[in-house]
C-alpha cells in the first residue's frame, strides 16, 4: 500500500499534502504558486514537493484540485483566469509521466465538494451538493461518493445560473446570476453603489451584525438570492443536503438561518419538511483533502 | 422469461402495455382512469386489464408511471392535481400483492425521460435531461440508464425554477418561474393579456408561423426563458443531451433553432460548441414504454 498525495493548486499557492484512508492530512507542505513565472517553473515546483514529501514511499495515486475551467476527463487545464496565461496544460500527463502513477485533475470545488461527501457534513448521505461562497461563487455534486462533472465538466458553476434578467451583472458572468448578486464581491459592489459603503462585503457583514440597517439590506437581498439558487437546484437535482463553504459562509449566524427560511418559501411544500442545509466541516483543508480523493474515483 | 409491463397512468387515461426487450409495444390497452370514481375504481380497472393483457404469460416486472407528486421509493401517489381524491395510495404495495412480482412507481416525466434515454433521441449519451413543455413544464434526468430521482423525488420538477423575480406566477408555482413563462398555459394567458388573442398556445402558435408580430413576439420570450432554464440546467448538472418533448414542441422549427441560438448567449462559450437539444422521438409512447423500463431499475 503506497501513499495517496493531494495537490491543492491555487492562483496564489500550491499545498501538497499526504491524505490517509480516514481523510486526514499526515504530511502537507506549502509554497507560492508563483503562477506568472510560467507552468513549467510550477510544474517542477510541485514535483520536488511531492518528492520532498513522499521520501521513499510508494505512491498510489495523485489528485489535483485546480482553478477551472478545466478538462478533468482529459485532465487538462484550459486558460483559467486564476492561473494567467496557463494555456491547454497537460498537467495529468506531466506527472503521470514522472511518477508513473495515475493522475487526476478536478476543479478545486470539486475536490472540495468530495472531501465534505466522504469526510465533511455530507457523510453518509446519497448526494451532496457543496457551495462555496467567497469572492466568487461554485460548486460540486457528487453522488454515490463520485463526482458527477457532467459531459463538459461544468456541473456546479453556479455562479452562473440567471435568477433575474433584470439584475445585476459582475464581470463575463450571465446578467441577474447568482454570483452578480449574492458572492463576497457582489455584496461589496452593491453595499458601495447603493450606500457608500467601502471595505468590500468583510466591512458590510461587520455592520450587518452591529445593526447597521443599510448594511442589513444588502445581506438580506444577497441571501434572498442564494436562496432562490438553492430552489433551482433543488427542482433540478433535489440533493439529499446542501454544504456551504468559503468566506462569505464564517458569517453563519447571519445567514443561515435566513437562508433555510427564505429556502422554504421558494420551494414546493413537500419539500419544506426535508430542507437540509448544514456548513462545511473541513474548511480550507477540504481542497487538498478532497484532491488525494479525486485518485480514488 | 416472463413479460414486462408497463403503465401509463394519467388523469384522463389508463394505458397498459407489454413491452419488449428492444423497447418496442408489443400489446397495448386503453381505457378512461375514471379517477373522480376513487382509486379503488380504477385500481380494479387496471388490475382486469393488466391480467387481459398478460394472458397465459408469467410476469417479470411491472412499473407504473403516473402524475406526481409522488414518493417513488416507497411506492406512493401523494395528492396529485391531476388524480383528485387520490391521496397517499400505496399503489405498488397493492399491485404487488395481487401479482406477487416487483412493481416500481415514479412519474410520467421520469418514465419518459427513461425511455428517450434508452431506446430515443437519448439513446448513447451517458447523462440526458428530458423536458416536457406543454400545458406545464416537467423533466427527468437519466444518468447511466437509471433515473436519478434525487433525496425527495424532486429531481426534474424543473417548472418551478426561478427566472425572474419580478415576472409572472401561474397557480401555485414561483413568481417568474419557467412554468410561469414558458409553459403552454403561460403562452396562452401572455397572448391574450397582453395582446387579446384568445384561443391559447395553439392559437398563438398558429398566428407565430402566419408571421402575426405580436404572436412572435409572445412566443419568442417563451422560448428567451426557456433557453436561461437550459443555461440553468447546464451550469448546475451539465448533461450530455437535451431531450424535448410535449405538445409545445411539435413546433419544432418556429422553437428549436431560436432556442438552441439564445442558450448559445447564456452559456460559458467553453460549452457553446458541446450545445446539444434535440426533440424526443417516442412521442407519445414513451410515457408507457419508459413505465416498463421502471421495473428494470
Amino acid at each position: 500500500m503506497g501513499i495517496h498525495i493531494g495537490i491543492d493548486l491555487g492562483g496564489t499557492n500550491v499545498r501538497v499534502a499526504i491524505i490517509n484512508a480516514q481523510g486526514e492530512i499526515e504530511e502537507i507542505l506549502h509554497e507560492t504558486t508563483e503562477a506568472e513565472k510560467g507552468y513549467e517553473h510550477t510544474k517542477e515546483k510541485m514535483i520536488q514537493m511531492i518528492e520532498n514529501i513522499r521520501g521513499n514511499k510508494s505512491i498510489d495515486g495523485i489528485g489535483i484540485g485546480a482553478p477551472g475551467p478545466l478538462d478533468p476527463k482529459e485532465g487538462i487545464i484550459l486558460s483559467p483566469p486564476n492561473l494567467p496565461g496557463w494555456d491547454n496544460i497537460h498537467i495529468t500527463d506531466d506527472l503521470e509521466a514522472h511518477f508513473e502513477t495515475r493522475v487526476q485533475l478536478n476543479n478545486d470545488a470539486n475536490a472540495a465538494a468530495l472531501a465534505e461527501a466522504k469526510f465533511g457534513s455530507g457523510k453518509g448521505y446519497e448526494s451532496v451538493f457543496y457551495i462555496t461562497v467567497s469572492t466568487g461563487i461554485g460548486g460540486g455534486l457528487v453522488i454515490d461518493g463520485t463526482v458527477f462533472d457532467g459531459a463538459q465538466g461544468y456541473t456546479g458553476e453556479i455562479g452562473n445560473m440567471i435568477l433575474d434578467p433584470h439584475g445585476y451583472q459582475q464581470s463575463n458572468l450571465n446578467r441577474g446570476s447568482l454570483e452578480s448578486h449574492s458572492s463576497g464581491t457582489a455584496i461589496g459592489k452593491i453595499a458601495e453603489e447603493r450606500y457608500h459603503i467601502t471595505g468590500g462585503a468583510e466591512e458590510v457583514f461587520r455592520l450587518a451584525t452591529q445593526g447597521d440597517e443599510q448594511a442589513v439590506m444588502v445581506v438580506n437581498e444577497a441571501i434572498d438570492y442564494l436562496a432562490m439558487g438553492l430552489a433551482n437546484i433543488t427542482h433540478i437535482v433535489n440533493p439529499a443536503i446542501f454544504v456551504l463553504g468559503g468566506g462569505v459562509m464564517k458569517s453563519e449566524d447571519l445567514i443561515l438561518t435566513p437562508l433555510k427560511e427564505k429556502l422554504k418559501s421558494y420551494v414546493y411544500p413537500g419539500l419544506v419538511p426535508a430542507i437540509n442545509i448544514t456548513v462545511a466541516s473541513l474548511g480550507g483543508e477540504g481542497g487538498v483533502i478532497g484532491a488525494a480523493l479525486l485518485a480514488e474515483q
